[in-house]
C-alpha cells in the first residue's frame, strides 16, 4: 500500500531501466535531467532522507555511487544530496544525484 | 613540501577552526560561504577527488558528514561533491560541501 514512487520503482510495481544495482541500492536516469546522464542512486529500502540511512549501508551507498559513475563513463561530475523539503528534496525517499559534466554543458549551480 | 592548501590545514601548517573531526576527516567553515554555516568535510590524507578516496573510508566519511550536520544543527541541507575541475572542483583534494538551508535563504541551485 506504499505510495512512495521510489518504493514502487524498487519493488518493480513501476517498471524502470536500472543502469546499475547493488544489494541495497539501484540507479536510474532522472526523468527530468539537468544534464546528459543525470542519474539517481536510490535505496531499495525506504529511508526518508540521508540522515535516516542506516550507517551500516554508508559504505555500500558510496560503492554504488562509484560503480554508477564508472558505468556512466563520467570523468567529471557533481554528486548532490538534498535533505529535507526546504533543501529541494521533492521525493521523501533517500536518493543521490549524479550529474556527469562536460566543459560545454552550460550547467552551473555555483557551489 | 606539499603545496595543497587542504593538506596544510590538515597538518596545522595553516591554522583553522575545526568544527568537527574524526580519525580521517575534519570539518571547517567554507571561507566563501554560499549560505550561513556552509562547511567542508575534508580528508586528512590527500586524495585528489571522490573517486580516489579509499573505499575503506567510505563509511567514516559519511559518519563524519552526519556528525557535522548534527553539530551544525541543520535540519535541511544540501550535500555536494564536485569531482574534477570541469565540475567546479577548485581544490584538488577531496572535500564535501554541507549547505545548511533555511526557507528564506534565497539560495537555489536547481538540482
Amino acid at each position: 500500500m506504499s505510495k512512495c514512487i521510489f518504493c514502487k520503482i524498487a519493488s518493480g510495481e513501476i517498471p524502470s531501466e536500472k543502469i546499475f544495482e547493488s544489494d541495497n541500492f539501484f540507479v536510474i536516469k532522472d526523468v527530468n535531467p539537468k544534464v546528459k546522464g543525470h542519474s539517481l542512486v536510490i535505496s531499495k529500502k525506504h529511508f526518508e532522507n540521508f540522515m535516516e540511512l542506516s550507517p551500516e549501508l554508508y559504505s555500500e551507498f558510496l560503492e554504488t555511487v562509484k560503480g554508477a559513475v564508472e558505468k556512466l563513463g563520467a570523468e567529471a561530475f557533481n554528486l548532490v544530496v538534498n535533505n529535507g523539503e526546504i533543501a529541494g528534496q521533492i521525493i521523501p525517499h533517500l536518493h543521490l544525484h549524479i550529474l556527469p559534466r562536460k566543459s560545454d554543458d552550460g550547467f552551473d549551480f555555483g557551489v
